[in-house]
Order: structure tokens, then sequence, then C-alpha cells
């Protein structure tokens, strides 16, 4: 049951020790006599499980009381309609584009408001931060909207934009829970679950109860409101309660394991191994600029794709898996989020220099 | 690790084989190295785990080739608003009022188009289906929707409306693949993966592919709209993967052990051994009429509230759990879905007899 150094950009690696704990009560859970999966999402051992996993998120991340937390079904793609259809008020809204989810998201926006650009960097491929000090805000902005964490380009919101006190909305899907964050800067957080924190069809929505509205234009389903869910605490139909419970379990993993601060060291010290090899080498580079690089998805390349192709093929022969970059970008992405150990960033840079110093002797 | 006589509406009990070989294969799937949650949605081995639980399904239910599979998330709430929003022309369509999910079904539509009654059968708290021979269709009607199984009331469609060619929408969450249909009857079938297949957070909607459109009102979240899931092929967006995989496990177990026609006849012979055991019971009694009564949903009363309650006690002393009715019927409910054995109806039903003879004694 050989298990490999999984660089996955999503769904991605978990904590060996949560999959083996799921595994372990998969049948029977506890004293409850029946699997999680079997379980009604209103029985008391199931409300203990959701209300187990708010509560340690809410530990984790200190979130303040005014802010509901929501697990709720559809992705990062349901948020991009969510978003807009609960939030807009004046029918605009000002994103900042830095890569394909963001794009998605505007796109989706323009169906139900005027969705302004209020930045971009598709002019170098999305392959830095656009400058935040001199955004004009449209003031007739309902929100301002960032995709905080770029899987496909590697890049990172490493400061937030002052908005001069509009509502700041963020897709955290690839950062959520890998660095310390300050929730009360934000109006609304949305992350799926299956980058940082456990298997896909959960998402995890942290809203600032205000925004709670049930004033909403008639097309809106039900099920696309946010003050339904969060008048049921997520219960108002069946939630992904097998979700919902391997993400109660990773909490209570980082929870154990020194929580978000701890995370956070763990995580600049194997992105720092990486980058501080690619900023050496000879053969690979970086593919986005140095202030704007990202903890989780580390993109680099050799300049050759034959070159790259050779490398993936052989890192893959040593179980380094899933190390291909998007198409949009080509080249590497090493996705290396919470759950991935240190030792397999290790063993990816020594098997890296490995590569190169084949490869330039042959040369 | 006891496992109990789970009689839970939904999420409901699973083939235990299923669960082991779930937990056997938690941590690492077959030669790839890691859990089936830690895999992208878009690799090989996922790419075959759903592809496989699609043509698994297509055998189970012998579906033609005219109707698409579609694995999406949400429930069966979400499809209360994707049937009028993607089915709608004329804008009217007509439901059968059998229980709270065809009301709210029905609620939801009226957002979207004129939701005409049918029929109801509201009248005696949905303890039958209404009489199907002479219902007044409307012209303009786009389609006619029925929940074919109601999980509260313990009712079934046992025949299917004559549409007079109108397409047939069924929500058959509760009874799908319980019992053989022709599929070529409806328009389109929806399930909620959670009571007769897997967990929660998967949905399984089988729509015949001319009612797949790109013409849909602007409002229309890209999320909600069957074109775009079936066009590719359920992985527009990362899908609820590990949901997907115990529903193929589900499959490849039910075909393992003769497909629908056997299931049905053990299903059969479950709901006649509790059934008849009702009909000559001196305490308790069946509270729907009998001709419409569920193969799935069994519900009965003693016609005593503290002697339900005390049934309900001592039935859960003895490992015969989750018997509670809906609060809307009161008494008891056994769902007895595919998944449960014959030997724990067997067991509830000999726990009933001694149960009965006791009380008729202290009587």
């Amino acid at each position: 049951m050989k298990r490999v150094h999984n660089f996955s950009a999503g769904p991605a690696v978990l904590p060996v020790e949560v999959l083996e704990q799921a595994a372990k009560e998969m049948v029977v859970y506890g004293n409850s006599g029946m699997s999680v999966m079997e379980m009604s999402h209103r029985s008391k051992v199931f409300e203990q499980i959701i209300k187990d996993a708010e509560t340690d998120l809410r530990t984790l991340m200190n979130i303040p009381d005014n802010y509901k937390v929501l697990f709720v079904q559809g992705g990062g793609h349901t948020q991009f309609s969510m978003v807009p259809m609960n939030l807009m008020k004046n029918k605009v809204a000002d994103y900042i584009i830095t890569g394909e989810w963001a794009k998605k998201a505007h796109k989706e926006a323009g169906k139900y408001l005027k969705a302004n650009k209020l930045a971009s960097s598709e002019d170098r491929n999305f392959s830095y931060i656009p400058d935040l000090s001199n955004l004009k805000y449209d003031s007739q902005a309902d929100y301002v909207y960032i995709c905080e964490n770029n899987t496909i380009y590697g890049t990172k919101f490493n400061q937030l934009p002052d908005t001069l006190g509009k509502d700041l909305v963020s897709d955290m899907s690839s950062c959520i829970l890998s660095e310390p964050v300050d929730v009360s800067k934000y109006a609304l957080i949305f992350a799926g679950a299956q980058k940082n924190i456990g298997p896909a069809g959960t998402t995890i929505v942290i809203i600032r109860e205000d925004l709670l509205r049930d004033d909403l234009p008639q097309y809106v389903p039900t099920m696309l409101q946010y003050k339904i869910h969060a008048d049921s605490n997520s219960l108002y139909n069946t939630p992904p309660t097998y979700g919902i419970y391997i993400c109660g379990l990773v909490f209570k993993h980082l929870l154990a394991n020194g929580g978000v601060e701890a995370m956070y060291q763990k995580n600049l010290a194997k992105a720092n191994l990486l980058y501080n090899y690619l900023d050496n080498s000879k053969l690979f580079k970086g593919t986005v600029e140095k202030k704007d690089r990202s903890l989780m998805n580390v993109t680099f390349v050799t300049g050759d794709d034959s070159l790259n192709e050779r490398f993936l093929k052989e890192a893959a022969a040593n179980d380094l898996v899933n190390l291909k970059g998007h198409r949009s970008v080509g080249g590497m992405r090493a996705s290396i989020y919470n759950a991935l150990p240190y030792a397999s960033v290790k063993a990816l840079v020594d098997f890296m220099a490995e590569f190169e110093r084949k490869v330039l002797n042959e040369g």
C-alpha cells in the first residue's frame, strides 16, 4: 500500500492520519452502530459532527461571532453565482482579474450586475498580482472580488487591497487555513474543500451576518440563498454529510498540530526550500514575480517543452506525481498544500537537483 | 464494531460489503498511490471510476442511448429549481402533490412558471396517491411532475399517470433502483443518492437529450444548466468525486447480486413480511391505502402516542434504530431500502410481534 508524493492541484493530498482514522471508522462510527455515511443528518451523532466542525474551524481561523459558517454544495463555481445574487444592491461590483477562476467569477457575475474589471494581470499571462495602490473603485460597487490564491498561475495576494470600506469577497479555495488571516477584513470568504481541507463536494462559506438577506430577486433558487443555509445551520436540506465529517477530522488534526500558525511555518519551510532551489537553478525557473508567489502552488519551467516532458516522466517514475502544469502556463506545477509533508518537497527538490546535474552534464 | 438494524429514511444504510471495500481502499486506491479523495477529477484513474459508474447505472436501469446520465450536486432541493429553469418553454407545468417534497418542488417551480396543482392527496394527509384516471392536463404544460415514492408518508405511484404524451419528470430519490422501471416513459428522472444508492452530496439526473438546451434565461446560473454538465460528462467543475466512487461501488455490488430485478424480489419479500404482519396485527396498523403502499418506506402507528414512544424506546434498546415516523405522520416508519438486509426486517417483525403480545397481555 505504497503512497506516492502527490502534488495534485485539487482534489489534493490529505493527512494520512485522517485517512487512516476514516478507514477505521468507515463501517462503524463510535458507538453509533453505523457508518457516518448511513446516518441521518438530523441525528444527534451527526449534529455533533457538524457542530464540532464549525467550532473547530472558528477556533482555527479565529472567526468573529458576527460571521456565519456554512457548509454548502456546488463548489466555487456555484459561489460565482451566489455571490452576486445575494450581495447585489446597486447591481455593480468590482472584480480584480488574476486568473481563470477570477475570470469565470467575473463572467458569471455579469449575468446579474455590472461587473467591472477593476484591474487585471492578463497582459502577462497572470504571472503577477496587479498594483493595488491606486485602484479606482466604482462608487456604486456592492463589493470588491478577489481570487486570493491563483492555483493555475501560482500567484497570491500577499497583501489585500484597501477597499476604502467596501465589502471584500475572497475565493480562498486554494489557500484557506494555509496561513493566518484576519477574517474581519472580509465580508465573505468561500472555499471549495478539495484543495486544502477535505473531499470535493463540500464548500465552506464564511459570511458576515449583515449580508444575509431574504429580499432577493424571485429568480434566486432557494438553495442558492445564503440566509436559508445560515438560518438552519447548514441543515436546510441534506448536506454532504460524509464530506463534512472528513473536513472535521482535518480541522481536529490541524488543532492537534499547532493550528494555522504552525501550519504556516511548515508551509513557509516547504515553499522556501523549493523557491530557493528554483532561484539558484541553472535549469529551472519560476514563472511568477517573486513578490506575488503563492505558498501553495509553485509553477516552474525549463524553457524547453521536450525537457519539461522528460522531467515529468522521470519524476512520475520516482513517485513524484501530478506535477504537470496547467495547459495555460505549461511546464510544471507543484501544489504543496497543508497536508503535503515536508519530506515530499525535499524529495522533489532532490530529484530536481539530480535531474539538473544530469541534463547540464549531457549538454 | 457491532452494527445496528438501521431503518433511517436517509442518509440510509449501505451494503456492508461496500463499506468494507471503501475502508480497505481509503488510504491507497489500487495502484494509484493515493486515496480516491486525493485524486484529480481529471486523472485517468478517476475518469475510469466515473465512467464505470455511469456504464453500470446504464446497465442496471437499461437506460436508452438518447438519455444522458449526470452526477451533480445540491440534492433534490436544487433539482426543484433546475427542472423548471431548464424545461420551461410555455412557462406552465402540472404538479401532482403527494407529500412534502412534491409541495416544495411545486412551490419552487412557482418562482419560474405557472405551476398547476394537477391533483393532490393533501386532504387525507397524503395517505394515498390521487386517482390518475381522469387528470385535466393543462394543454400548455411543459411537463408533468411527480414525486414517485413519498418517503415521509410511505406511498408510491404504483402506476404512472398517462400524460398523453407530455414529458414526465420524476423525483425517484427514495425508490431508484428498488424495482425495474422503463426509463423511456420519463423525460427526466432525478434522485439524491443518500437513500437508495450512496452518500449524501451526489445527485443523479437521467435526462432525455432533446431537453438539453442552451437558450435559457440569463439568470439561470451556469452550474444549474443541465447542458453544461451533459456536455462535459459531469466534469465541468470538480464533481463530488468520493461520493461518485461510493455510488459506483454500490452499482457494482448490485450487478454482482443479480441487478435490479433480483433487488426487486428481495424488496418484495421484505415489504411483504412487514405489511403482512401489519395487516394481521391487533396493535399496529399501516397508515396508507394498501394499493399505494411504498416498497421502501413503511409507515405504521399503534393509535396511542405514548405506546408509540414506548415501542420506539424498546426497539432502540434492541438495536432497531431510526424507526421514529416523520412529525407530520407521527408513529413509526421503517425505511427498508435496497441495502437493508432481510434479516433486519425479520428482526423488526419478530420484535413487533413480541411487543404486541406483551402489550395485549398487559391490557
